[in-house]
């Protein structure tokens, strides 16, 4: 059996009894039942992942770097140079995922998974697959074995982390280009059309959202990808870094550990996981809804409902970085509220 | 001028030059501009209160608890005992606002605005205007004096905590019955329908919210409230909690500091505050979005947009309790995100 054969083989579904336990003692706890609404949801959620109580301590944030031959149709607002700019900006501590992590308690691993030129610095796990994918309107991204290569890095990323203590994974990446092939992936796994799940990435204007769109469209013809086949989809479509996302929600769900997804790019590596192991949704959050359409899309195909709603669209784990504050409340609640017989408060009337 | 006209007469709109420098600062930073959504606005809505960079170091959480006459007509899933009792379960730690507020770094000011049996207990400051407001079916819950009483109290408590150096308030509540008052003062001030306005509250069967509908319609025809005399609202419909809010809400804006509302309650207040002064609305910030539906039409009238909706109803000021990590990161990423220039990142192609 393969790595990545041994991962899906252990990808079973929640525990319902731990679930049902969580929500008898939140609902023996001083409030009327179900006022906190999905803070209570999440923490049946996370307890029925977890099979006992709900616990958030050691968030990861896995932000994945990597670029994009599609990067040279013109697709982005912004020229290829930035995911490695980006990248050593991530090293340095000064971009938003950076700020948002300390403030939530986060550690970040950014990883190299395929930059143009390499990153070689403290602080950037090398995890090359190549230097960028091919263009997905001439052919496909990478070679299967690379997108396994890509993926099994990722849930390696992941179970380091675990072994380290990591109790919430959260997604995030950086790459020119790569709302395109999410876009894609989008369209091919839920059969969304080409402009209903392509948006304006970094802030492109209509003639290059129309210019992606049909790259899009064009990319999906040539690589006729098989909706079915989780691997072939992200070989075909790309990147290495949705890959390896891939991996590390894969991961996330062997062990039982809770994935917070961020925005639209998680999004589509989220639907390459789901496609290779349907129970892995049980181990998905979805932290936020972002601006791009086909994120919305995504989320209903996997049947999620994301917990923010800020009108986000920068990726890295910004997203998913806020979401830690309301696991986070979620386990406290469990953890630490009272009884309605311990505090001596009543219950309702006639109850 | 009376306590109250004074601080009426301090109360100025937000700064557009501090919103228009902390919106350039936000766009030379390290990310597409706007991408971070809501947490952009958030910072220059902060800014312009603020006049300057914005901050919140230490936030401080106003619960006010008192009864309501109206419970006495049968509007509520719970007895009115519950509401001393929930203050005895926050004075002692017990309750989801000190969960939320101990992780969000918060200090909460508990006070006992005219509990029925006063809570005399450490951590519970007594500001009690009476032992509860009077029934508002019979006429109105409390006296003009009352109302201007318990407004300047609220406003005393909020002055006390920001020269202590609060840089945030927010808003909560505890009252057995007081949703009944909020749904009188939502639908006079907002001119909604009785039955649009009311909710479920502590979640009351379809008889009892049907009742709760014909309560607030007959206070609305007993008391005859003019929604544009804000004290006189308070005064006719309750309760001294709501009032004390208001006072909470229009010390925030006279001192320029942020106030997060948090729920359907926190609404009403906010709603007769922004009779009472109209430029107060440029201090407050509406944490969530209650499953209450009077809530929805209270931040419409008021022309703000929640930043959370995770379907709760509880109060206490758990909502806003849960926004303050939004408010915080809003600051940080204005604070701590390194610009292009700084970090050498490129910008937009053809920029």
């Amino acid at each position: 059996m393969t790595a990545l054969a041994a991962l899906l083989a252990r990808i079973t579904p929640p525990d319902g009894e731990a679930a049902a336990r969580a929500q008898r003692h939140l609902d023996a706890l001083t409030k009327p039942p179900g006022s906190l609404g999905r803070l209570e949801e999440l923490a049946v959620r996370l307890a029925a992942l977890r099979g006992g109580p709900p616990r958030v301590d050691h968030p990861v944030i896995f932000t994945l770097a990597a670029d994009h031959g599609v990067a040279a149709e013109g697709v982005s607002a912004y020229p290829q140079a930035v995911t490695a700019q980006m990248v050593e900006n991530f090293a340095r501590g000064g971009a938003a995922i950076n700020v948002l992590a300390r403030q939530a308690g986060a550690r970040v691993v950014v990883a190299d998974f395929g930059v143009a030129t390499p990153v070689a610095l403290a602080g950037v796990a090398s995890r090359r697959i190549g230097p960028g994918t091919a263009s997905i309107l001439r052919g496909p991204a990478m070679s299967v074995p690379d997108a396994v290569r890509a993926i099994e890095a990722g849930a390696r990323l992941a179970e380091e982390a675990i072994a380290g203590g990591a109790d919430l994974l959260a997604t995030g990446e950086m790459g020119i280009g790569n709302t395109t092939a999410a876009s894609a992936i989008t369209a091919c796994i839920t059969g969304a059309a080409p402009e209903a799940v392509t948006g304006r990435g970094t802030g492109v204007d209509d003639p290059t959202w129309r210019r992606k769109v049909e790259v899009v469209r064009r990319a999906l013809a040539v690589n006729r990808p098989d909706a079915g086949d989780g691997v072939g989809v992200l070989a075909r479509l790309g990147g290495f870094e949705i890959a390896g996302l891939a991996g590390v929600i894969l991961a996330g769900a062997a062990h039982r550990v809770p994935v917070a997804l961020d925005g639209f790019v998680s999004g589509a590596a989220a639907l390459a996981a789901a496609v290779l192991a349907p129970a892995a949704r049980g181990a998905m959050f979805a932290s936020h809804r972002s601006v791009e359409p086909g994120h919305e899309l995504a989320l209903a195909h996997l049947r999620l409902a994301p917990y923010l709603d800020l009108a986000m669209r920068l990726g890295e784990g910004t997203g998913a970085a806020l979401f830690v504050h309301l696991a986070r409340a979620a386990c406290l609640v469990h953890a630490e509220m009272a009884t309605f017989k311990a505090a001596g408060v009543s219950g309702p009337t006639g109850a």
